[in-house]
Order: structure tokens, then sequence, then C-alpha cells
């Protein structure tokens, strides 16, 4: 067995039995060990953003890393935006990055880079493996990196020899630490907290917003009358009909504000204090008002389940039922197109057990409210705010549900950043459902040149917001890649085409002119 | 004046005028000051791997720097890979990279990265400027690094602070060191070795394969029967009828090994001595012969151009004609698709003073053998291995030169990696012929696969190689950019296709079916 196989196996032995890659000559025995490894589960992606993208996506739905094989130095700086994200929607990834052999390194080729310095950035855990009879050790260390509370992205470089000498070792691979439980002092300071009659928000990452940990913070709010935010920014959510319903914090900063203005408390549940994307000259970068005393209940890395529990015992409220939206599914709309139309139209549709992936960006704000009382779905989100992750986690997602339908929506400038995802949905043939949101136009850069005090923009300005000139033909792409799609010029058409995807047996894409 | 307007006017006063984008809300201060400054020009790029990509390409052909305008660790994240390529193409670019105000970095928001860590792999100067004060100064001195012999990426990252505070000043731009001349021992052992009388190579790169030292050497050729030779990655040559011909080093190792076994003696000419791209099990990656003398005549931080002047006077050979290539234009091909053919039509129908970009990889071998002889013209190659540089390049080729035809050769895989260049080059009118050589496999792989004598793959791996199922459609993927696309079936709709391309007044896109 050569160092490639003990690696691999040992991933395969520990759970890590999906691989996006996108492989290259220095990866090709770790490919002639896939070769002969079928319970791993190789998915191509035609760029590196779509591999790493989705595997991010696969893991916010599974709860586990997938592999990624990426190809030296610029194969992994072609994935970094969206490990940024990853890195941000605290998810388990475990990199392998192909290096040439060791010996090799000296002549500085061509492809030769600082592959450690490229991963350095994105990677909590990082190695080089140095002999064949290491690698299935040093991948064993990396899952067990990777699953550390919330999840972490590990990066194992492997060098060519490395990978194609013989004396590869499968490798046991440690069960995960336990997340720990936070202080019972912190955790009775919650219940004071909620227990004083000020209004109070609890806001919700991570666990804390899907299973068991958001049936008990919805039981927490249902008996204190706590108010459930989110983050703008956030991994993943459980919501519809019948589960407790969450509030997103608005992104643009003064609404943000006005809907914190009530709170005289926030108790952080694996989230951190709300903040600004960005400053603004004269402006503040925390939208809780000053008053407002912040109580973190748990850290991400802490086990924010458990630390709910123990707040529900300290709270006596076993037996409250958790809040529950109630199913509102509103008439499919008609007539001509407009942001809220096209937002009651997928609340209306949405199917039963969908993950909605949205990266709408301006065109889609009114989303989250026309869905709130949907069948019960998954909503994924831009954590990290790299534009372009939309499509490929639609892409993990699907491979990590396939029974499920997938509906991803994406802004017109955000999907041109990774929009050769639409090529492995054709391949693999997955239930996505694509929404392009065409403005033409980076429509949050337009509104915060005005915020940020500078006036308005002018033509030169202009032409580096608008996308148009010529204007983007999403049908014509998507054809290009095998995605059957379709241009939409009413809110009765766009119903239709969202029907269509949703019975369909393979992705489509709906183009909305806006 | 602040700081943005400061640093970019110090940009233009240093002859930097040329602003390849994509910014984002934290460089809307910078876009302000674009806004009221006409001299510089601004070229949006709808993902970063087309707006590094145009820098490199623009700096081949001009000599001198671009500026990226990226956003935050994402945006320069996403252009990594091309600057991976630039930084082995040698070229200088100036990446202005925003960050966010330095006050608001404490809240770690969600697009706060490490930015010079991710900078630093590719920059040879790496500053983040610290008030508006400085800005200018910053730039200058980005500059004159970037202008540092042979070229180099210098990135300056500017907190939006930084960038909307008063204070900015405009600063004079120093001129730029001049390259070292190499030894007159080291000139005089190149002498006395092709005074020899051994079978000698001289091998280029950098400004030995263009103008002044491309005509120097090819005297020096003349005078001493010694071969040019060129790196299979090179950054430009210029080429064609009447220069000097310079034969290319094959990728294929053992076809290098053979074009290199009769050289008893090598003369490096601002190159490296050659070496294969990767390692293979039991095998060398030195293709030169043992017993050939491999002689530095100059590094690529020296002057080639007075190196060679220095050399011919030593070899007193001031008034030898320069080799030069006989005019050699075949009949236009007609009948079935063959890489030969297709090759020969792209030397019948070249038009004078060309840009050729090529990335056409293992459908393209055939290319520069067949365009030797055609009319005279550039050829800029693919420097550092990651594919998606040819048609970035081919776009800042055509911002360089905009009076000159751009014949842009792409492999498919290659292709998929930055098509959205050719939005860019609808946008801009470029004249840019595209050519896509569609053979759905990533042929290399496919080829290095048994090379390595790992046998022959098997699906799981040839699903890995082949970009088909489904296959991509390039003419539906141009369409979609605006850019006027057809599907050529037979070297006579190939023919008739270049030159339709060549003479319009935009890009178009030519799908070769393989």
């Amino acid at each position: 067995m050569n160092g490639a196989e003990g690696l691999l196996r040992t991933l395969v032995g520990g759970g890590v039995d999906v691989c996006f890659t996108n492989p290259g000559t220095s990866e090709m025995h770790l490919v002639a060990a896939l070769d002969r490894l079928p319970s791993m589960r190789c998915v191509l992606g035609l760029f590196e953003g779509v591999v790493t993208g989705a595997a991010d996506g696969y893991a916010r739905m599974t709860g586990k890393p997938a592999c990624t094989l990426l190809h030296l130095g610029p194969g992994l700086a072609n994935g970094l935006a969206n490990l940024h994200n990853a890195s941000r929607a605290q998810v388990p990834i475990v990199n392998l990055v192909g290096q040439h052999a060791t010996y090799h390194l000296r002549h500085d080729t061509p492809l030769t880079a600082d592959i450690e310095g490229i991963a350095r950035p994105y990677s909590k855990w990082l190695r080089t493996s140095c002999s064949a009879s290491e690698t299935g050790n040093d991948a064993a260390e990396a899952i067990v990196a990777a699953r550390m509370a919330p999840g972490r992205i590990a990066t194992l470089v492997v060098p060519a020899n490395v990978a194609w000498s013989e004396g590869g070792l499968v490798t046991p691979v440690a069960p995960s630490r336990k997340a720990p439980v936070p202080s019972d002092e912190t955790i009775e300071h919650a219940a004071v907290m909620l227990r004083s009659g000020l209004r109070t928000a609890l806001l919700l990452a991570g666990n804390a917003l899907h299973g068991k940990g958001l049936a008990t913070v919805g039981r927490i709010a249902a008996a204190t009358n706590a108010k459930l935010l989110v983050p703008y920014p956030f991994t993943r959510i459980e919501r519809g009909a019948g589960l407790p319903g969450v509030d997103r914090i608005a992104y643009v900063f003064e609404q943000a504000v006005e809907q914190l203005k009530e709170f005289r408390q926030m108790i952080l549940v694996g989230a951190t204090a709300p903040v600004s994307y960005f400053a603004a000259p004269g402006k503040s970068s925390v939208p809780t008002p000053p008053e407002c005393e912040i109580h973190s209940l748990s850290s991400s890395e802490e086990d924010t389940v458990r630390a709910l529990e123990a707040l529900s015992d300290a709270l006596s409220i076993r037996g409250v039922q958790p809040l529950a939206e109630q199913s509102a599914r509103p008439a499919v709309p008609t007539g001509n197109i407009t942001l809220a139309g096209l937002a009651t139209a997928v609340g209306a549709l949405l199917p039963e057990n969908a993950i909605v992936v949205d990266e709408s960006m301006t065109s889609g704000r009114e989303m989250m409210p026309a869905t709130r009382g949907a069948r019960p779905h998954d909503w994924l989100a831009n954590t990290g705010g790299s534009i372009g992750i939309a499509l490929p986690l639609a892409v993990g997602a699907a491979v990590a549900c396939p029974e499920r339908r997938v509906l991803c929506l994406s802004a017109d400038g955000s999907g041109m950043y990774t929009a050769q995802a639409l090529w492995t949905m054709a391949r693999e043939g997955h239930k996505v459902t694509t929404v392009i949101f065409a403005n033409r136009v980076y429509g949050v850069l337009r509104r915060e040149f005005s915020y940020l005090g500078i006036g308005n923009p002018g033509p030169r300005a202009c032409a580096l917001f608008e996308i148009g000139r010529p204007d983007l033909d999403w049908v014509s792409l998507a054809k290009g890649m095998g995605v059957p799609g379709t241009r939409i010029h009413s809110l009765d058409e766009f119903a239709k085409a969202l029907q269509t995807g949703f019975e369909a047996e393979g992705p489509t894409l709906i183009e909305v002119g806006l």
C-alpha cells in the first residue's frame, strides 16, 4: 500500500467519504488510489471555487467533513475565497493539496509555490506529510482537527513522492474531543437575565439553529418571551411551519439598529455580538443599544446544545412547547415581476424539506420573511461575504442530501464568480433549481457608495457597479454547461418555472430579469 | 485631497494609468477618486482571476505595470492563481487591496482576513498604508518595487479610513534602479564557449526574446551557429518572418531530452536551467545531457540586453546580420479537422503584428512550428502552469495594444477557469478572436497518469479527467457573455471563422470540436 492509499483509506475509515476535486499531475497517485476506492465518492468541479464551496455545503448539511483534492498552490489559491466563507461558516473540511516530489522542489519549477503560506490564512490545522508511513496518521489527525467544535478547516499537503512511495498505513481515527459545556455560573447568569422581565434577545449560531438546539431554544423563547435572532451571516437554519421562528438581523446598519433598539439584554448562543459588515466615516460599527447587556451563554467552541439544555433546566421549562411558526402558504402570485412577488412565489411553492441556498443579495431581502410559514426547510446563507458561494453550496447540499430539493437563489454578480458549478450539477444530476436575479448591477456597491457619504457615483464609478453592457444571458450560460434554463417575464411564469424545476430530475435555471 | 486620491494620482504620475478591477464596499473611496481621475483607465472584470491575468498581459506587452484594485482578502485570493503565473512571468504589477477601516478590524467581521498573509506568497513588495499622508509615498515605492528588473509584484493594502481621510499627497516616483550588467568575466566566458566550436544553445528569457535583445541574440546565433532556445514556459516572444527563430523546449520530458542531447554547452540568457515540470518515479528532472556545461550569462535580475551587446562586442560581430526566419505562409488548409491543419490555418492567416496568447495545451503543440514563418507577431504563453490565464491575458494585451489583433488559443479545461474574461472583451470591444480547443478532456492528465507508471486509468479516474458529460457548449457560453461565437466542423470553416474574427470590430469565439 502506498502513501496515497494509506491516506485515502484512513479518510474513508474516519467517515470522510466524499471528495470534491480538481486534481492535476502532482495528484495522480491520489487519483489512482481513488480509482481503487469506490467507497470514496468523487465529484469533479471545473474550478476550485466550486470544489471548496461544495465541501462547505456538504458539511453544513451533514455536520461532517468532506475532503477536497486540489492541485498544488494555484489550485488551493483558486479555492481560497470559498474557504474564507467556510472558515466563517465554521464547518469541518479536510483539504488535500498535492505538492511536487520533495526532491523536485529545489528546481523551483513553474508550479512551485509556498503552499503552506497560501493555506495558512484559512487553515486551523496545517501539515505537510513527510513520508508514506505518516500519511494515514496525518489524515487521521486532520479529521480530528476538522471535527473540533464547531468545525474547522484542516489542510494536509501531500508531496507526490510521499503519495507514490510504499509503506502507507491505514490509521484509526480518534474520537473527537467533546466540546466543553459552559460553567454553571454562565448558565445561571443567562437564566437570571431571562427571568428579569427585561426585553431580551437570544442571538443564535451553529447548532442552536437546527435540530435539538433549535427545539430547546424555541422552548426557552416560548417560556420567557425572549426574541430569537440570528446574525445576517449564518451557516444553516431549520425553519418554516411548526418550527421556532428566528429573525435575521438586517444587513443595512440603520435597519439593524432599529431592529435591536428594544433590547436591554442579549444572550449570545454560539454567536458573537452583532457588528456592521463595514465601517463608514463617522458611524458606529455596533448596532446594539449602548445600554444593552450582552452575555455569552456559549462560544462557538462550546457545546451549544447542552448549554441550552442546561439553561432550559435552570428555567424549569422542560414541559413547555417550543415556539412554532404557523403554516402560512400564500396564494401563488401573478402579474408583473416584483421582489415581493418573487418571494411570495417561493413561499407558496417551496417543497417540503427543501434546502434553500441564498446569495440573492439586494434582490432577495424579502425572501426570508415570505417563507417563515412555508413548508419546513433549511436555509443556508453566505457567511463570509465573499461572493460566489451559492452555486457551489448548492452542489454540496445536493451531494449531502440527494433526496431533497435544493433552491439556489443567486444574484447575477455573485453567480458569475463560480458559474462553473452549473456543470457539476448537470453531470451529477443534482435536483437544484437555480434562480438568478439579473438586475445587472452590483446593487450593494451602488447603495454603499451613497451610504459612505461620497455622494452620487459618476459615470466612471457606475461603470464599475453595472454589469450590463453587454447584458449577461443566463439561459445561454446555463445551456453552455448542460443546464436547461428559462427567462421569465412575469410572476406567473416564475411560478410555473419554479414548479417545473421542483419536479425535474436534474438541475434547472431560472433567469429573472429585474 | 484624501488618501485615495493621493494614492491614485501618484500612480498616474508614475505612469500607472490602467486599473483592472473588481472593487467592493471597502474600496468605494478609491472608486470615488477614480471617478474624478479620467487619466486612469478602469477595466472591470467579473472575477478577480480576470483582473490579475489582464494586468499580466498588459505588463507583458507594455513592459510597465498596471494596477489592480481588489476587494479585501477574498478578492485578492480570487486573483492569486494568475498572480502565481504573473510572478513566473516576472512582470510588474501594482496590486491595491482594500482593507477594513483600521478601527473596524477588532470586530472580526465576516470579510476580515489576513490580507498580508494571503498576499505574501506572491508579493515581492508588500505594505499596508498607515495614514492618508503616506499613501502617495507608498504608491510611489510600490511602483519602484514593481519596476525592479525583471518585473515584480508589489501589493499595497489600503484601509478604508486611510483612503477616506484627508491629507493625501501626490508623490513623485523615483526613477527605477538600473539592472546591473554581468561581470566582464561572465561575458568573456560565454564568448569563449561560443568560439569553442562545441555545439551550443542559448536559452533565452525576458528581454532577450523581443526587440533589441532578440536582434542581438539573433546576430550572435548567426555568427556562431549557436541554437536559440526558449523554455516551455515563457513570457513573450517576438517571432515570425524576418525575425530570429527560437525553438521552444518541449513540454514532454523525453522530447526535451531528445531535443537537448546534441548540446555540449548551454548559455543561460535571463533564463534558468531547463527542468521538467513534474517529477516522476525513478526519472530525472533534468533534460540536459550530464556532460553539458551550463553557464549563466545573465540572471533575470540583470540587464540582459546590455549583457548580449557586451557579448556581441566580445565576439566582434557588430556587422553580422541577425538570423531571420524565411517568410513561409502555407496555403489555407481544407478538409477534416486535424491539429496540424488547425495550426496550418493559423500560420496562413495570422495578421501582421498580431498577438497570440497560447494556452492551447495538448491540442496546440503544432501551433508554434506552423507559425515560424508567419507574418511577424508576438506570442504569449502560460508561465506558471496555473490554468486559466489565456483569456485574461488576451484582455490585458488588447488594452495594451488596441490597434493590434489578438488571437487567443485556449484549451476547454483552461478556458472554463476564467471564462468571465469574455464579458470584459465584449464590454471593451476588444479585437480578440478566441479559439477553444474542445477536446472535452484534461488531456495532460490522461497522458501524465500513464507517464507516471500507474498504468491505465480506470473509470473513476477517467471521470476526473473527462470534462464531457455534459459537453460544454462554448458558443452558448460566449453568447451568454455577449461574444458572438461559432462552432466549426472543418478546416474550411475554421479558416473562414478566423478571417471573420480578424476583421471583426470586437471579440469573437470559435469552438473547435475535437
